[in-house]
C-alpha cells in the first residue's frame, strides 16, 4: 500500500522481480479493493503469491508514533514485517513511510542483542562499481560503538552483495589526517585499527569525494551526514542531467550530435538511473527489511526487490550475526569503549 | 606561496584578475627567489602590485598549531592577513593550508564581537543560479546560536554577492517536517522564524537535494555536514563527467555525435567547471579572507580573486556587522549574546 502510487507501482514491480527470480515467492499485504484488481492483470505474480487483506494502511505522512498506535498488529506494513519475524518470509519490502517502517521494524523485530541502534544502508554507484554506505538516516549522531557496529554490519552486507571476502571499510570524515574530525569518529578509527576484525579491512578516513570514486567498499557515517550526502549526490546528478538536456537541445548542431550519440546517451542515462540503486537496507534488527523510495516506478520497485532477494539468498542476517560475534569475542562490552591492549596493525 | 603549485599558479591567476579588475591593486607576500622570476613575466600584474619578501612559508601539511608557532608575524600567510588588519589591503586571498589559514586569521583578525565562531562560506552553482552554503568546514557541530549567526552572515554575503535585498535562508536537515533533525537545528529554525530578521527571509528546512536545485539563496549547516556535502557534490560531478567521457568515446556513432555536439559539450564543461566557483569565504572575523582550492590552476585562482574583489567592493564586512547589530537588537541579551564578547586564540 506504500509509496506515492501504492499497488499500481508496487505490484507491477513485483511482477518484474518475479520474472527475474523464478524461485521467489511473494506474500502480499494490503487492502483487497486496491490490490486485487491490479493483481488480476499480473498473472505471473499472481501465480507465485499469496494475498492477505488488511483493514489498515499506514499513510506516507503519518508520524511514527501515530503509525505504531494505529497500525500495530493489523496494518499491511506491520504484517509484512511480522511475516519475517514468524519465518513466513525471508525479507520484507515496503515503499511506505520510512519513519513508520523503521519504528514498526524495531518494535516487531527488535535490535540484535549486541547492536545498540539500527542503520539504513544504501548501495552507492561508484567509478569502481558499487559501495555500501551507512547510515543514511536511521541514527542521528552515532557514537563510537555504533560506528564500529555499522562497520561490521556494512562489511557483512558488502560481502553478501558483492562477494568480496574482506571488504574495505572507510569512516567518512572531513580530512584524511588522523587528527581531524569529531572525537567519536577518531575513536572508532583507532578501535577498528586495533581490533583488526576478520571480516573487514579498515582503510582509514575517507572524504565526501571518495564516495563517487569508490575508494572503499563500505563507507560508514552517522545518519544525519549520510542522509545529507546521499540526497546531495542525487540532487547533483539531477542537476547535471538537466544541464546536459539543455545543452543538447539548444542548437541544431547539438541536436544532430545528440541524434548520432543517442546510444551513448541512453547508456549514460542507464548508468545514472537512480532507480537501479533503489533499496535502503535496515541493518541491526532480527530480520531484514528493505525500504524502496516512495516516488519510484515499477522498475525501481523491482530493483528494491532485487536487493531483498540478494540479501535473503545470501543469508545476510547470519553473516552479520557471525561477524558481530567475532567482533564481540575481540572486545568485551566495556573494553570496547576504552583502549584494549592490542595487537597487530 | 600556497597551493600545490605556489607562485607558478597564484601569480598568473592574479595576472588574469588584474586584467578583469583594472582598479584592483595587489600586495604580494612570499619568498623573493620563488616570486620575482615569475612576476617578471607578468607585466600587467607587476605594474599594479607591490612585493614584500618573507623568509617563512607555511607548508600545505603543517598542522595549524605548528604553522602558528613557526609562521606568526613573519610568514607570507600571516603578513597577507595582517595587511587586512592594518588596512593595507581590503581582503586577503590564499591557496594555502586551510587549517593554518583559519588559525592565523582567527589569531590575527579575531572574531567579530557578537560572533562566537567563524564559518567558511562556499558559492554553490544551482539550477537557479548560485547559492551561498555555510559552514563548509570551520566549525564542527555548531549550536543553535552559531547556526543563527551563520544565517545572518550568509544572508549578508548573498546580498553583497547576488544583489538580492532579502535573501531566502534554509537550514539543512534530513526532512522538511518541523519535528525532524537535531535539536539545535530545530531550535535555530524556531528562533529564525520568531525573530523575523530584516536582512533575510527564513524559508524553513531544506534537504541535500535542495542544494543543486537552488531552493534557497543561503543554505546553513554545521561544518562537518557542509564539508561532506560539498565534497560529495564535487565527487558526483567528476563521476558523471567521467561516465560521459567514456560514453562519448566508446562507439563510432558516439564519436560522430560528439563532433557535432562539441559546442554543447564545451558549454556543459564550462557550466560544470569547478574552477569557476573557487573561493571559500571566511566569515565572522574582523576582516575578509578567501581560501582558494590548493589544487586549482590560474583560472581557478582568478575566480577566487573575483570573489575577493566582489566581497571588498560591496563592503561585505560592514553589511555583516550591520545585520548582526540588527539581529542583536531583536533578541534579549541572554538569548543572543551568551557567547563571550570576543575570543581567545
Amino acid at each position: 500500500m506504500g509509496g506515492d502510487h501504492g499497488p499500481a507501482v508496487v505490484l507491477p514491480g513485483a511482477e518484474i522481480a518475479a520474472q527475474r527470480h523464478p524461485d521467489a515467492r511473494f506474500v502480499l499485504y494490503g487492502e483487497e479493493a486496491a490490490v486485487l484488481p491490479v493483481l488480476e492483470g499480473l498473472p505471473r505474480l499472481k501465480a507465485v503469491s499469496t494475498f492477505h487483506h488488511c483493514d489498515v494502511s499506514i499513510r506516507m505522512d503519518d508520524k511514527p508514533s501515530q503509525a505504531l498506535r494505529q497500525g500495530r498488529y493489523r496494518s499491511s506494513m506491520w504484517r509484512a514485517i511480522e511475516a519475517v519475524k514468524l519465518g513466513e518470509a525471508n525479507v520484507a519490502v515496503s515503499a511506505g513511510n520510512t519513519g513508520a517502517l523503521m519504528a514498526m521494524a524495531k518494535f516487531c523485530l527488535r535490535t540484535m542483542a549486541s547492536v545498540e541502534r539500527p542503520a539504513i544502508a544504501a548501495v552507492w554507484p561508484t567509478l569502481r562499481g558499487e559501495s555500501v554506505v551507512l547510515d543514511v538516516g536511521a541514527t542521528i549522531g552515532a557514537d563510537t560503538q555504533q560506528l564500529v557496529d555499522f562497520s561490521v554490519m556494512g562489511g557483512a552486507m558488502a560481502r553478501a552483495l558483492f562477494g568480496i571476502e574482506r571488504p574495505t571499510v572507510g569512516l567518512l570524515n572531513i580530512g584524511v589526517e588522523e587528527v581531524k574530525g569529531q572525537d567519536e569518529i577518531r575513536e572508532a578509527g583507532r578501535l577498528l585499527r586495533e581490533l583488526n576484525l576478520p571480516g573487514i579491512t579498515y582503510h582509514g578516513f575517507v572524504e565526501g569525494d571518495d564516495l563517487g570514486r569508490g575508494t572503499v567498499d563500505v563507507v560508514v557515517t552517522e545518519g544525519f551526514t549520510g542522509n545529507i550526502a546521499l540526497k546531495t549526490a542525487e540532487g547533483t546528478a539531477r542537476q547535471i542531467a538537466s544541464y546536459l538536456r539543455a545543452a543538447m537541445s539548444r542548437t541544431l548542431m547539438a541536436k544532430i550530435g545528440y541524434f548520432f550519440a543517442k546510444g551513448a546517451f541512453d547508456r549514460l542515462r542507464d548508468k545514472m538511473d537512480p532507480r537501479k540503486v533503489n533499496g535502503g537496507v535496515f541493518l541491526g534488527l532480527n530480520g531484514i527489511v528493505i525500504k524502496s523510495h516512495g516516488g519510484t516506478d515499477a522498475e525501481g520497485m523491482a530493483a528494491a526487490i532485487d536487493v531483498a532477494y540478494a540479501m535473503a539468498s545470501k543469508n545476510l542476517l547470519e553473516r552479520i550475526e557471525a561477524d558481530l560475534r567475532a567482533f564481540g569475542s575481540r572486545t568485551s562490552p566495556d573494553a570496547a569503549l576504552e583502549a584494549p591492549e592490542s595487537s597487530t596493525p
